[in-house]
């Protein structure tokens, strides 16, 4: 068969989105953990068709996503909006390839596994041919909250986040920018990708309501509920963008079903995969947005007894939300099912 | 008696720290309020000792604070730090004037009432010539949380804060100032006044440390729980600040004696003074503290149940933190301290 005589080869992959924010960390990503590629495709929507982008030294032409662009492709990245998704994702799975999915399309699909590697990466085996990945909050999230889950037992989560621009698009990043520029020079910063000025200012909002709840809001619950496999998980949260380029942070309360004290929360996060701990906030040693960015470490830290919950653990996290929140989280997948090809090759 | 002869008379006022970011506010909301003043001194250290500042459209002369400079004084505003309260203050009352202090240094004293007027002004009465002023996180909170106590009774209070950099004092804000400059100049920025850069970051600490906990968060919950009267109310806190010049923001989650829905936490807030209730998410209206400064009352929205505690509260507030978390304040105070003057002359 067809499908089985490329898995001899080197994969074939597609990035789908190629030229957007979250694509051309992909494409960095892929660069810097020597991903194994025998073909590489970048794709995107006509009207980035044409464009160039970089990849090993040498420029890539970005095609048009496509039925036939996709033909033959083992993995593709898809790191464009759940429309592309839920269009071109169907069409990888039928060729025999994975597509492994930024967008929100299939988080809920019981049928698609949600994926953080170092959480539920058996949860992949399951897979149909497309693979979901949570969004920037869930991911560090779940990394920092599932060692301390299988330790201790969670019982409740309350989340505060402090959410970087980038997670709202390319378009935000520039006007943030545009922003800072026209308060230093004096004029009046304007909005119009954002319902608010960002620059200088805290906003709770700006994403579609349900109800009461913030998309954002009922998202992250949902997916960290999915991920951690506890289906009734109570979660209070509260989303909130910062004037902050790139990097998310979340402030978090855990209460377990047995007494945690710090030292032991402590220890566990110190020898979790995927987890930096940053934790010396005397010697003024703790996660910020700019440390974080660029790092596909979750770092945590200002780990301690929560004061109002006996028993209970507050702590402070950041990560690079187009990194470990989108883009290196998608690639640590490819990775495992390359590994899992290689299982399955070798059977 | 020297001091009844002077009740008869237009009060006599001092403002300690007149020529700093707080002290200059409160000037600004003294001619606001339009306080009576029979007699205005600016006073400060000897390092800004002839200096003038600005009142009532004529430049007032800055004299040092000293025994003699605050002879005679009726209301004394308190906008410098700790030493300086903890020397002056008692100079004020055991002259027969009252000190309104913002430090830290009374706030803990059993003897001295913390007061916020919206919350605990029946308090004032039992002054013995010094009262203090909650910290800028504590008064916004409590204007808020008291109004649900009383019509819920509160059992638990959990609050992330998104603090600006005008709580860290002046130098701060400037520091933030010249980093923003040099972010949109292509410079790198400079921090020293911090242990971090603010700009375009986050930052989880650069109070001192007391253990695991910073001074701030301990600051809140010991004040929260003596404004509120609520001597062993649970508080989980964590203290951030953000890059903002002005305007302190929190989310909070409040958990109640009773089951409490959105619609009356709505209709409670709506209903205490100092609150402005700015609550329409899905037209992207909520509180922000660019909106909130310059304002003398604390924003609150994003008012909603909160969904991982059954019968609790969530809300988002914003709050000028020059004004009403500091010098609003303390001229609120003040006003009443001249009614309490009123009802005893008249008496």
């Amino acid at each position: 068969m067809a499908s089985r005589e490329r898995r001899r080869h080197a994969p074939r992959i597609a990035v789908i989105g190629a030229t957007g924010a979250a694509g051309s960390t992909v494409l960095r990503i892929l660069e810097e953990r020597h991903f194994p590629i025998g073909e590489l495709r970048a794709l995107a929507s006509v009207r980035s068709a044409g464009m160039t982008v970089g990849f090993g030294g040498a420029p890539v032409t970005v095609a048009e996503v496509t039925d036939d662009s996709l033909r033959g492709i083992d993995i593709a990245f898809f790191a464009a909006g759940s429309a592309a998704a839920r269009r071109f994702a169907p069409v990888v799975a039928a060729g025999g390839g994975v597509a492994v999915d930024k967008s929100s399309a299939y988080r809920a699909d019981p049928e698609v596994p949600l994926v953080v590697p170092e959480v539920n990466a058996e949860t992949l085996r399951s897979h149909q041919g497309i693979v979901a990945n949570p969004n920037c909050v869930t991911i560090p999230l779940t990394v920092c909250v599932a060692p301390l889950h299988r330790a201790f037992g969670l019982r409740r989560l309350t989340v505060a986040t402090y959410q970087s621009a980038s997670g709202g698009g390319r378009d935000l990043v520039a006007e943030l920018r545009a922003q800072e520029q026209a308060d230093a020079d004096g004029r009046q910063p304007l909005a119009s990708v954002y319902p608010h000025v960002l620059h200088a200012n805290v906003v709770p909002g700006g994403w579609a309501m349900q109800g009461d709840d913030t998309d954002e809001e009922l998202k992250v619950i949902a997916e960290t509920r999915r991920v951690l496999q506890l289906a009734d998980l109570p979660v209070s949260i509260t989303t909130v963008r910062v004037p902050v380029a790139v990097g998310h942070s979340a402030a978090v309360w855990g209460e377990f079903d047995v007494d945690v004290d710090a030292a032991a929360a402590r220890r566990v996060l110190g020898d979790s995969p995927g987890v930096r701990v940053v934790d010396d906030p005397a010697a003024q040693r703790y996660p910020t947005p700019r440390d974080a960015a660029g790092s596909d470490d979750v770092l945590v830290g200002r780990i301690r007894a929560d004061r109002g919950r006996p028993g209970a653990v507050a702590f402070f996290l950041a990560a690079d939300n187009l990194r470990k929140g989108a883009a290196t989280n998608a690639v640590q997948v490819g990775e495992l099912l390359l590994a899992l090809r290689g299982a399955t090759a070798a059977a």
